[in-house]
């Protein structure tokens, strides 16, 4: 049988991610690549109790086909936290699926949507299916620059922006935060312009110093979609995250949801909303942070030790990653081969760019391994750049 | 905030079903609307002792971040009950996402697709994100006509239907089983004029006196995406189906789930796994065949003491659905709110049809209400029928 693909399949790629990740299924290999939560946080105990208690209390409930909107009393729990009315709040499966949902309500092939350089992977795979035509922000160490936002067209304007998508908190992959007052220039700029905001906001909660300055939903709602998970403060296996829009986009979102996969399963948002309902992250989230505070630190100092000069990174304040720019003569794509003969794994940087990639960068997870895995990790890493230069030196 | 919507929202519409569920969720209406399994039979002792193990026994893979593709094992168990390779087979959220998936690959603006007439409304929603040109395919007790089947242009000619949507066995909205002299009758009408099929098959599993003839899948893998779900089999809050692809398309269906929502939770996956591993399904099937049975048996009787001369239907054999016509005079839409009045809901027959309806026409699911309950929710259907006359002739 002959089959006909859709033109938009033409842009979907294997995940570099997922690709290298089933590369590095090998037994024994030290991944930094992928963006695994460490399952040492994984609140198991609390999790068992409330997946039982909910099998308990509302078994036919929990089973049966439920809103599309999501549960309830889960709906009411993110509107609190997050000081927003719980009809603009949508509980999605995992904050993947808020990415989708927005370029199904708001790209048309060839619109255009602004993304910081680089940004998230996944964001990027999202978009594409729905054929836009990305326009790189640039940025600097503090985050996108507003200027750049200022000179976008807005959205109503026929070849407008539909929306700048951004990650203001600990940046997947850069781990950059965007500071206070860089967060109200890049808003103004926006405003100004006219350009909306999706703010996916999955780390903000994986602060170590200091929290992270308020969302940009929190100053401008009817301006911004504002994407959240419990990926990364409870476990992602469970695949729930939420979106909160503003009156204006909510009706379209639902739609779509409904058409999506009818709901986010009911079972999973009962378990997480008994989890979190009596304060638990509260007391949960000290300990990932302590735990992650520690491995970024062992990750810095294993950098400071292993790289070769010339090597630049920011020591993020938060989140999951280090974002590594190398020297001039190393490409990261080339590198990766040596990394695993090593025994370790990244992800080289191209991906996460919409348009041409710095070929020296990659990004290192520090929050899937322990101390002296990571110590280890970066030992291999310095030997891969060594054996690479030497191969470039003999061809 | 400007925002600028997506031309496809303009063919979004709130789903008519999810409205009236809303509608109905006052205390005590008896709602046969919903395609709502009834909660007795949902297995839940043996789900809450599998999600007990699950979370014993291997937390930290269930909680973390999983394959695309879905859990190996519960891929495999697929494969095995549907005699093809696990590398086929991918685990989705709900059966309702292999819809959405395939509308994502297979789908431009413009496309053509075929479909029953009437056909699942859940799938029109899916495939309307990606902007169609519907096809409605004339049918008849016995399903759709070959005929028009082989008249299709085919996939690979410019105007060519991508694919033909059918759902051969106790469909949805009416109930019909086709055969094995159509089936063999439409797959090779298919075959001829080159249009691939994507069959949608979450009933099978639910006849009461004799299994349905193979799937069609199963006589042409490569011209086939099969969709199966455990949403009625054992329960609707977990969201668990699955599609079974030729090689030719799985890949970007692959793609397209990454693109999506990353993964389908690894914890309902494993849970389903260790349900089903033992042969449970093939335990739990009859008893669930049996109580349907007896409902099905309730609404014929109902249907016989309380509907009008004139009114037509086919007993279903299997499934969850009767699919009536009224007397010419009655128009199902401006039926509801007196149906509703009285005590009970239905869902008119309009949103399942791709083009024009045929507005005397509803669905009633007999799977949710007990035999009682139905009885009474008929009698009100027709004092409803009683009263919207009387209406029409004041009017």
């Amino acid at each position: 049988m002959d089959w006909t693909l859709a033109r938009r399949t033409g842009r979907m790629r294997a995940s570099a991610i997922r690709e290298i990740l089933h590369l590095t299924e090998r037994p024994g290999i030290l991944s930094m690549a992928g963006g695994l939560p460490s399952a040492d946080g994984f609140p198991i105990e609390v999790l068992a109790q409330a997946s039982a208690r909910v099998l308990r209390d509302t078994p036919r409930e929990a089973l049966q086909y439920a809103p599309s909107e999501g549960y309830g009393p889960l709906r009411d729990w993110v509107a609190q936290r997050h000081g927003v009315a719980p009809d603009h709040v949508m509980i999605t499966t995992g904050s993947q699926q808020g990415l989708d949902l927005v370029g199904k309500v708001l790209l048309d092939a060839g619109s255009a949507v602004a993304v910081e350089t680089p940004t998230y992977l996944g964001a990027l795979q999202a978009f594409q299916v729905y054929e836009p035509r990305f326009v790189e922000l640039p940025c600097d160490a503090q985050g996108p620059l507003p200027d750049a936002l200022a000179r976008l067209p807005g959205a109503r304007r026929p070849d407008g922006v539909r929306f700048a998508y951004l990650l203001p908190s600990f940046q997947n992959p850069t781990g950059r935060l965007i500071g206070a007052q860089r967060r109200a220039e890049i808003l103004a700029a926006a405003l100004e312009a006219g350009v909306p905001i999706v703010e996916d906001n999955p780390y903000g909660d994986l602060w170590f110093d200091e929290a992270p300055a308020p969302a940009l939903h929190a100053q401008a709602p009817e301006a911004v979609v504002y994407l959240g998970s419990f990926s990364k403060v409870l476990a992602p296996g469970l695949r729930l995250g939420y979106l909160i829009a503003p009156r204006a986009l909510f009706p379209k979102l639902l739609q779509a949801k409904q058409a999506t996969d009818l709901h986010t399963p009911g079972f999973n948002q009962r378990i997480v909303h008994e989890v979190v309902r009596d304060g638990f992250l509260d007391r949960h989230l000290p300990g990932i942070r302590a735990r992650h505070a520690a491995q970024r630190d062992a990750m810095a100092t294993a950098l400071l030790t292993h790289m070769p000069p010339g090597t630049r990174w920011q020591t993020p304040r938060g989140g999951m990653f280090f974002w590594l720019r190398l020297p001039d003569d190393l490409d990261a794509m080339a590198l990766l081969p040596h990394a695993v003969d090593q025994g370790m794994a990244f992800v080289p940087g191209a991906p996460f760019h919409a348009g041409v990639a710095d070929a020296c960068t990659l990004r290192l997870s520090f929050v899937t391994l322990d101390a002296v895995q990571i110590a280890r990790g970066l030992e291999m890493l310095g030997r891969a750049i060594g054996t690479a230069r030497a191969a470039m030196h003999v061809s």
